[in-house]
């Protein structure tokens, strides 16, 4: 094992602002506490939180560091006391509460997982925070079950590809809505039913048309208009499952539609979490989902990489929203 | 048994309108088809969806009786093939599918409840409809544990008296919103912990005041811009279940506190579900609500009695909202 060094390039967000405040600074290498460990960062994933958190929308949450990133993958190389999931040396991919940009990065242990075989260090790194996201809203709380029909909006992002490849995993359909023949593409090569283009096709209608009754679950990250569509979308019991609200968080809707079809409409943000409910879901993702990735059968699609020291590309990159995939920090 | 008479009176609904166009008519008395009973009507429960049916915007579903009338008590006096859960000469309550304002009525005995001990006609003709809706939506559908807080709006009408007094029973605290003193006063004599004027107070500050955290679930039949308030007044992991909308079904919210808060919102109308869903409820009523009302620990809060004839008198009655408890046509 390499001697730690003392200090470490990180991205740090100099002031609120556009992708230009994402400024390389140094920082001293973070001591993992207890039940945590300390991973040198292979790659580091982009989310859309952390564009939030740099145009200062998003504040960390107490405690966290105020450092953007909230997955990575790399090796264990410091063991807090009682961290006893892994050991020095390991190749792990985590969630972790911010400080992600960065060449080291504390994770709790327990919400650490094994890289799957066959994964690049970059694919690894754009894995945890998504599928966490994605196990929890598809499967926990929007109860996906075989032959039922999912709908996800925003299909050909990161979030997206990796729900289009677990429900069709697990036996259901899915429908998703795109911005562009290139992203429809994608979403139908990973395994989508159907791809719905919202610029150029009435999406409610076409589900419609699609299913007769509409759709079992809905997971959507567009939020604004979409929230009273998502109702006309819904079958009789539907779930519905906010995620995000990119479109803005206002919603004007007609709430007899929720009466009459007697629909759930929930939602959740993964980082508020607490460390308990984040360990048993990465305890539910390793007994259900990690079997799969470990088998080739599901992998993040990747969109781009980008050198830490460039995350201001890398969030003009998801600001253009041309991606399609993940877009990952390799360090 | 006496001889059962050819025709009946029943009170029609001459054309959609005000209460002046419930009008007495001469019908055939029915026949009970399998399954079913036939009640001779003592006394008819007067409920917010027959004022809707009368006004035109709520028509009954396919193959329902054009009657008003969702609940009714009385004696059986005739029955269905196959109706073997209750015997001629019995005194029933039941949910029906309409056609309750009438000296007889057809029931699906599996609906029908047997009326409580020490229950008047008149009470038990207020029960069942009522029951039903408080049952699967603050117990089946809401959840409500022991300990929890129920925020009750509409807290003095026969749903909000009986939602009081069978969450109290059940070991919840309960607050309510109520329009004037004489209404918070009763419900509070029926149990509820608190109650809150809306005409003179902010209920979404009073329930920060009083819980702190929020209330675990809410029962709303206000619908409007309560949507929204509901979502501030949801603890973390809130439900809210919405029933009617009375002040209208357009609502405005911002749907990032359904994710920050991780709530779930959802809702049911009775009246559409399926034969078998309704015996589903009375089976569990049977089995958990029944002996809380034949020991006498719960029932219906009765605001005024009419009599048939008189049914626009009823309606009027209600469209006040001067009314406290229920209000019931006597045949």
């Amino acid at each position: 094992m390499e001697q730690l060094p003392a200090q470490m390039t990180v991205i740090g967000i100099s002031t609120p602002g556009g992708p230009e405040v994402l400024i390389p600074e140094t920082r001293a290498v973070p001591k993992p506490g207890p039940g945590e460990i300390l991973i040198k960062v292979a790659a580091a994933g982009v989310n859309r939180p952390d564009v939030a958190q740099r145009s200062g929308s998003y504040p960390p949450p107490p405690g966290a560091s105020d450092l953007p990133g909230l997955e990575v993958a790399g090796e264990v190389v410091a063991l807090g006391d009682g961290a006893t999931k892994h050991k020095l040396g390991d190749k792990v991919m985590s969630l972790v509460a911010g400080g992600g940009y960065a060449q080291y990065c504390i994770a709790p242990d327990a919400q650490a997982m094994t890289v799957p075989d066959g994964f690049t260090m970059a694919e690894a790194g754009a894995t945890a925070e998504t599928l966490m996201t994605v196990w929890h809203n598809v499967f926990e709380r929007g109860g996906l079950q075989p032959g039922e029909t999912l709908l996800i909006h925003g299909g050909s992002s990161g979030i997206g590809t990796m729900a289009i490849q677990l429900a069709k995993a697990f036996g259901s359909k899915v429908i998703v809505t795109v911005g562009g023949q290139d992203k429809a593409d994608a979403c139908l090569k990973l395994g989508a039913d159907h791809a719905i283009n919202y610029k150029t096709e009435d999406f409610v209608a076409r589900v419609k048309e699609i299913t007769g009754h509409g759709v079992e679950l809905i997971v959507d990250m567009v939020g604004g208009e979409y929230v009273d569509k998502n109702l006309d979308c819904a079958a009789i019991d539907g779930r519905i499952v906010q995620i995000a609200v990119l479109n803005g968080p206002k919603a004007t809707i007609n709430a007899a539609k929720i009466m009459v079809k007697r629909l759930h409409y929930t939602g959740s943000t993964l980082r508020p979490r607490s460390p308990a409910d984040k360990a048993a879901m990465v305890k539910a993702i390793e007994a259900n989902v990690l079997p799969l990735l470990n088998a080739g059968k599901v992998k993040p699609l990747m969109d781009s990489e980008f050198p830490l020291e460039d995350a201001a590309g890398a969030h003009r990159r998801m600001e253009s929203s041309a991606h399609i995939g993940k877009i990952v920090l390799v360090v």
